[in-house]
């Protein structure tokens, strides 16, 4: 078997590993295909080194085929075709008591803090485990979990239909939480920078442009009678989707924070309490984001496959984070981790 | 009858006013006190000389007696001791027409907009009346204003029994917001720099402190076992009180912005992300907000009198501007505007 090793200042090594049998409670996958995530870049970037004990094996957006089980593993057997969630709480913190082990306070991110899924054969706590439908290929399979985000922030956002709302950044999360809204009925509005991905994204039936060719506040302001936008998500992590996503809401419109600011940027709190505008950070998933997102891939209801531009071999990782590192013509690049 | 004129340029005149006769659905209140605000303040240092006509009668926490009614008034007659809800929304703009007419897009604040209660008898819509008990006096009835603010607040941000609340800023409306917060059975703790005030909320029994005293976080995370506080009320208004609010919320935590941020402060959006923090902007009051101030001022649930720290006539606004200006030993300072 092969692995893809993070071993700090910006080097990936293919070698290869030893499985890890699984044990009570574990389960070994086969791994078919793992997307690379924007957060694998950052790793790649040296950027999470504080958390990664190198060398790492990362990745996380992952579909496979249960291998073996260990003991004490309900409800799953080899052969079973399957995601993970990639979370590991440790169920005794605050937010675990709180209900929500999602963010808990001590979280394992599996892919980052422990071993990830660019492996041929992964082992992960079978309580990570979500089951794929037959007649859901292992291509989407890999989607899930970005799927997952998108569903968790929809949610979060309490969209609904005929809402009107605006995305801020269009690389595959600000893509997905786009479709997502979409599907949930809401007139969506897209904002993105890369020509590439807002011709992509005009091309998955969403209506996509560039906001330094338009002004975004004025344009909302007149689709909605002079209300503004019911909610914006911010996944750009610019400094200018912090500076505009306040100047979008309607009164009491609500913001949801998806991308990961690295710095602190000016915020108008003055529009918070002139609109009674409402933010809210939204993190990872629940469990019933990863079923609703198998549902919503299930259905095809979502232009999923076109979002992938590249499937490569695991040799390629490197090329593929360097494409998306320098805003190349890519979306969702998979990486084919075994022959199932 | 006297009226006190902002002239511009931190000019108060106390001279002559010529009583307007009510109109058709309006009514004319005798005032008896009013209070000082901090926004009578922003106006008196030219802050908001693009809505004030000058010269402006200003003031707007007040109570009285209606001295007459004009035609189509209905529930109110000569004699009601009242106070008044100084919002005149217009009713059909889009904020209006979802419900939210005291965040009108094209609002009336009566005492800015509008001329103001610090005058003999003071004109105004009757929709904006709300009666005072008779038990309740012109000196209690003239802080109703400030508490809805407060009641508007900690219902916004839902505050619950039992509940780990942190106020940051203790002038007279962090103080409210604390108080109300405390009778709603919350665990209080307000954070403010100026000594008397700490020493007042202390009186108050309230639990306050100086936040260059202590290490807030460290103190909010070992009370509530490592979780953090699940409501902060951030009442500053100052860049040093945007950087510690996201600093003290557990996950999922909410953050109720009710100061008027003049500057666009650096806030950790990565913050809201990590822990699904909550923000929302909280303003003025709906009129449910005025019927519970009215309650909890009637109740003698809070400590209200002691709040008040002078009583001064027309003639001396400008002194207690000035009081309120240099951070004095004042907290709410009422202007005595008639003999009723």
């Amino acid at each position: 078997m092969k692995a893809a090793y993070y071993e700090g200042h910006e080097t990936i090594r293919v070698g290869p590993c030893a499985p890890v049998a699984p044990g009570p409670g574990e389960a070994q996958i086969r791994v078919s295909h793992c997307g690379i995530c924007g957060t694998d870049l950052h790793i790649f970037h040296g950027k999470m080194d504080h958390r990664v004990r190198l060398p790492q094996v990362i990745g996380h957006e992952m579909s496979g085929i249960v291998e073996s089980v260990g003991p004490d593993v309900e409800g799953f057997r080899p052969g079973d075709r399957v995601t993970v969630m990639p979370l590991d709480p440790c169920g005794d913190c605050p937010a675990c008591i709180a209900g929500h082990s999602h963010i808990c306070q001590r979280l394992k991110f599996i892919g980052i803090d422990v071993p990830g899924a660019l492996q041929g054969l992964w082992t992960v706590p079978s309580h990570t485990l979500h089951r794929l439908p037959e007649s859901l290929s292992f291509e989407l399979g890999a989607l899930i979990e970005p799927v997952a985000v998108a569903c968790h922030d929809v949610r979060l956002g309490e969209v609904k239909p005929d809402e009107y709302v605006v995305v801020q950044g269009g690389g595959p999360i600000g893509v997905l939480v786009a479709l997502v809204a979409q599907s949930a009925g809401a007139r969506v509005l897209l904002s993105e920078l890369n020509p590439f991905r807002v011709a992509l994204a005009n091309d998955l039936g969403l209506r996509a442009l560039d906001p330094r060719s338009a002004d975004l506040p004025a344009l909302v302001e007149e689709e909605t009678g002079g209300a503004g936008a019911d909610v914006v998500f911010e996944v750009s992590g610019s400094a200018a989707g912090a500076e505009t996503m306040t100047r979008l809401p309607r009164t009491r419109g609500r913001i949801v924070i998806v991308a990961i600011f690295a710095d602190r940027p000016p915020v108008d709190l003055f529009r918070f309490f002139w609109r009674e505008l409402r933010l809210l950070g939204a993190r990872v998933y629940e469990h019933e984001d990863f079923e609703r997102a198998i549902q919503l891939a299930d259905s095809a209801a979502l232009p999923l496959q076109e979002l992938i531009t590249n499937i490569c071999p695991l040799e390629e990782l490197e090329w593929g984070m360097r494409e998306m590192e320098k805003g190349g013509e890519v979306m969702k690049i998979l990486v084919k981790c075994s022959d199932k």
